[in-house]
């Protein structure tokens, strides 16, 4: 396995890194990754020539065949490809994995660990396919230096972070939290349901042992329940937190001072998951991506030390400042989280 | 105020229902009435000569102007009515009020009262607009023989049922719901959302103070949150009670002696709510209403003496039933709810 | 190649009709050739043992597993099967294939013609797959008496009875039609769209010759575009057809007179798909299905000999008459398509 | 009635914009204005102290209550005005009005008039309201130097500008166009429909009219009818224009020279509007503006010298710039409709 990231004579050596699967994540990636100054995107993979292909050429990324047979299917559409994954895999100090589900998991143990390159796999692999769960706030020091790391899913992202708030001010005896997932990303035209719920019919469902990979303390703490409902825009998660105890004001001091989450008000129109995603819209993000995570901050309530509160998840883009940490981490460029936490998040214009 | 429905020399004398407001819930309480046989329908009211008022005519109930104003434009619509209201409501032993949220008090105070006639108003309306909250398993004998009664929503009828199914085991120390909301009912063109969700972001959402005005002694225990989504089926809720012990198989057990609740398998295709109403299409159940509560048996799990659930509530027409009880509580017609419940059942063809 | 339906003694023979694909059409036709007097339904197949496969057993269908090595699973899950469809296939005069896309060929290719029974196949297969293509109104008597016939799709059954109705008072010039698609059928979570519009960009559509496998004098007459949205209940066709010359009034009338195609006015509420399905359920329909083509009749217009009207189709019940007749059709059981219709109709419960 | 834009001692003198009403149309006509070297926004209005009025302060704008009486809602919220509409209109040199629908004309003759002040109204207003109604392509010089024009909808400056590429090749003899309209922006979370499709029942409807009101020659040559449906990303357009003759190359050749509208492929995933979207959020367009209309190459198509061709138009962006080259004409900065169209899209950033 290389070592990871060093410097020499004075000058500052960026880390390599290379995208395999520039989908919705990886995309994403590439260029949070791109506008931080100890790292560079040297590559980017796509199975097949589409737009998004032609897109991240004329955004300057080198873009590389993912399966070497279909090489000859950017030539033919005219996409000029650098190679394939084959060509470039060695010259990476670690591959983000951005292929679909279950992939990545394949990618890791039949490409990355035989070529010796560290790599991160997404949230849509199991706790136990890689070393460790990464969270920025939470096992940024257990990953540290390691060489195959998850990075956990847009939901546990989400709970970790206000879990994250709320342990700093009190104590967690057990968080009860129901999902209500969007359906499909909006750029999906394929799957439904178009006018329907669907319940994870298992309860608890996987989402609270997924958190507590993450946040071990926890173990046996959250249970999850979730269902699926027509619509692409944002997840919504309703938390119920048995506490030691804790006040209103608690919670929203103690989420103003934890990073990647804030509160929002209903009462300024910001009254759904689409005022949501309007504001982001209004801000100038790229893509409208929301990375922090918004409570409501009228859903927060305290009874019998037990904290309710709703907040709402963008799929697509709460993971990417993680993913930029959790290179920092595997490959030793940062000790410190919270240092890593505001590069990140200056080089890419989070709020917090 | 008129006293309730008699036996005279013999004959079976049926009370006499009047519906007003022949509306999603109104149209669903006339046909269940009409197919009892100890009740009649002796009018329908409606505000504006719509397909609605010709399906009433067609099916042949006599139709009246909810607004006397406005009985001009059924005779400009070619729509024989019988009258206003205000010629029929005397001769009501009972009125269903089945006009929209808020409009049901309005009622209640100017007309029924008024024209001294026992009246049930529905569950857009206030705890404390009329004398007591009805539900065919809770509170039948509290409102025997009342004048006004509000016969309350459909999520708050769903949560009495499994409730009573779990009481009926162990005892409930405190109820957690979530309450996944259908957006509009499905003939419903006007409302959204379209893409998005929508918080209550009032939590505690009054859902809970709602059960406990049905179960007094359940005061201060349920607690739910809510958020409403764009889908036209069915609400879901997902339940978390603390209790003082139950296994799996109790839960079943009770869940099949309750009436109108009973268990789906999603193992058996029926996975989400748009299967669902595909078995009460199959099922031949007119307008496909499906007036039991489906549970999920895979979602039902204990852990640690608390039981998760998710189950389904055709907001159209788990009510239905419940009014016709309600009526023969008010007005005295059966003593006994399990009698009223099955004699209900029986007429509208219900499984259970 | 079996004899069709005839007679004996005095007695009626009725026609033994087997279901081959018990899912939204299948499960339709059963129905509705259960109800008519000259066919009876000898059973249905299904290829797994599901609820909707329950559901046959409870309304009285003998059961079959559709691929005979699943037969396994059905005793697994506990349901009785009469054994498989090898078991069955000999006693039918006819099968109603109600399999999906493309399968529908496959069985008449590897089961129907090599058992030398007659059969029907659905919209999902191509014009060249059988003998003809069938519509009740159009080509009953070109399918008398054959052997493989496809009905063809709801779309093309929906625009063949609003052209005849044109046809029956002027000459159709250029029929250009636009049709909006939905995207899937209620009972489906899976596909989508969620919240896209899918255009198919082959212009013309399939859909316009389609029409004209039914109605050969309208060869190059017929000019489709569609697209797909995200909604369950119905599609809606926007037709502009190019004529002779008519008047309003002519088109009116004609569609009074055509069968199984009805106007209605949006002014009495009836103004979107979802109107017309709460209509639908208030008449009582089995699963509201709505056989027949509801046209706007405040959208029917003539500007220079040019025809515009809007219609909508409910995909999963216009073609079920069709089917009856059909067979009738290929068992040579009636002469007159007419006679037919009525007879369908009647046992139906249709309104014409 | 002030004078338009004057250049003055060297000095280049930008003309002074105020946005009346920061909605959807509003706020984006505010940010296209602002990034124009010839134009400043002078300020914005809005009626309340939401999430947009704090987005409009953070951007820079002054902020202005729309309507005086309600000022004191802002101070009250801690939102930082710098007066009321009243204290600023007369500094303006035109307003770009952004109200809903009919407001628009309300303000005109209440406010503009009365302040002697040039203004554009949106598309919500009717033809006849202002003095007449822009395109860039079309009409800039009828608007010329006037005071009142409206600026035509989404769906009337998308068919111009695909009209205008057909017209610059060949001879329009009539125009079919059918509407599938999204059913409410994306921030929206109150209008539906859900789940239904709603049919304009006025055919022809008023789509074709507006787009004459634009291109008279074409009067009485445009006919078009329209559905809602339930999805916010994007209209869709289904084309069928007879002509004296046109080949697909041409057609292909005369959109790459008509600006603001470019051909896009099915065939490298761009299939759906989700996907377009999708596109433009990649591109990093502010809050994804797609400007230019996109038409599907593959559903170009010629039969018999009639064209046709699917296109698509994202409602809250195509008239932004049409907006700066009505401003630009209004005041007299720029004689040539070409050059002003350069540099509102050179300032803009979009592709053609
Ligand atoms: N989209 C989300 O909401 C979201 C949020 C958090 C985590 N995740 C996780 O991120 C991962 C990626 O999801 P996504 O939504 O970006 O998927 P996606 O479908 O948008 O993108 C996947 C990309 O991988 C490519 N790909 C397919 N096979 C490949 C292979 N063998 N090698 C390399 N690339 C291949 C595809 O062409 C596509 O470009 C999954 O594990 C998912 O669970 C997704
Ligand atoms: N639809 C549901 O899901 C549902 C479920 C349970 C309870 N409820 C409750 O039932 C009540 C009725 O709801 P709905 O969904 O049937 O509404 P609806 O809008 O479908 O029907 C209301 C009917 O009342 C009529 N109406 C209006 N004003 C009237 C007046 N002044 N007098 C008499 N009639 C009048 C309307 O014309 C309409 O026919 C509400 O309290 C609602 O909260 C509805
Ligand atoms: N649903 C509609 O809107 C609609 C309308 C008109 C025509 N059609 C056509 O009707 C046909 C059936 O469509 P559907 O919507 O009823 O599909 P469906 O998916 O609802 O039902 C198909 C049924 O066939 C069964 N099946 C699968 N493989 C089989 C096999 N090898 N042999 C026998 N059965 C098999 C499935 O288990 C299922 O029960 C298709 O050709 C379709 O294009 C559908
Ligand atoms: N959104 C679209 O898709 C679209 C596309 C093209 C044209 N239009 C047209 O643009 C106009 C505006 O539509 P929109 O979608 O931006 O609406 P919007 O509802 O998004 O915004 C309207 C804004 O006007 C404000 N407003 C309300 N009353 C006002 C008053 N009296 N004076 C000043 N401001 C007032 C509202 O607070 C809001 O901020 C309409 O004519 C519409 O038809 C809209």
């Amino acid at each position: 396995m290389k070592i990871g990231h060093k410097k020499k004579n004075g000058d500052v050596m960026t880390a390599k890194i290379l995208i395999n699967g520039y989908g919705s994540i990886g995309k994403r990636v590439a260029d949070a990754v791109a506008c931080q100054k100890d790292m560079e995107v040297i590559g980017v993979t796509k199975t097949k020539p589409d737009f998004e292909a032609k897109m991240a050429l004329e955004k300057g990324y080198k873009l590389y065949a993912a399966v070497p047979e279909r090489a000859h299917l950017f030539e033919e559409a005219g996409l000029e490809i650098s190679g394939t994954i084959d060509d470039v895999i060695q010259d990476a100090d670690l591959v983000v994995d951005g292929a679909p589900k279950k992939i990545g998991k394949q990618n890791l143990e039949n490409l990355y660990k035989k070529n010796n390159v560290k790599a991160i796999i997404q949230g849509g692999e199991k706790a136990n396919d890689a070393e460790d769960s990464f969270n920025s706030l939470w096992s940024y020091d257990r990953c540290y230096g390691k060489d195959a790391i998850r990075l956990v899913s847009c939901n546990t992202t989400g709970l970790c972070r206000s879990l994250y708030a709320i342990d700093s001010i009190t104590d967690v005896l057990k968080a009860r939290v129901v999902l209500i997932r969007r359906a499909v990303d909006p750029n999906d035209s394929k799957k439904g349901p178009v006018n329907a719920i669907i319940p994870s019919t298992d309860v608890p469902s996987h989402h609270g042992p997924d958190v507590e990979s993450v946040i071990k303390k926890f173990k046996g703490k959250i249970i999850s329940s979730a269902v699926i409902v027509p619509t692409t825009l944002m997840h919504m998660h309703s938390l119920m937190v048995e506490t030691t105890g804790a006040t209103k004001d608690d919670i929203v001091d103690a989420i103003a001072k934890t990073p990647r989450i804030f509160t929002v008000k209903a009462s300024e129109g910001l009254d759904s998951t689409a005022a949501l995603i309007e504001m982001s819209r209004d801000m100038g993000r790229l893509r409208y991506d929301l990375n922090e995570i918004p409570v409501w901050e009228e859903s927060i309530n305290v009874i019998d030390n037990e904290i309710f509160m709703m907040q709402a998840v963008h799929q697509e883009s709460d993971v990417i400042p993680e993913n930029v940490d959790c290179i920092r981490a595997m490959l030793q460029m940062e000790e410190d989280n919270i240092k890593s936490i505001e590069m990140t998040n200056k080089a890419m214009g989070l709020l917090k």
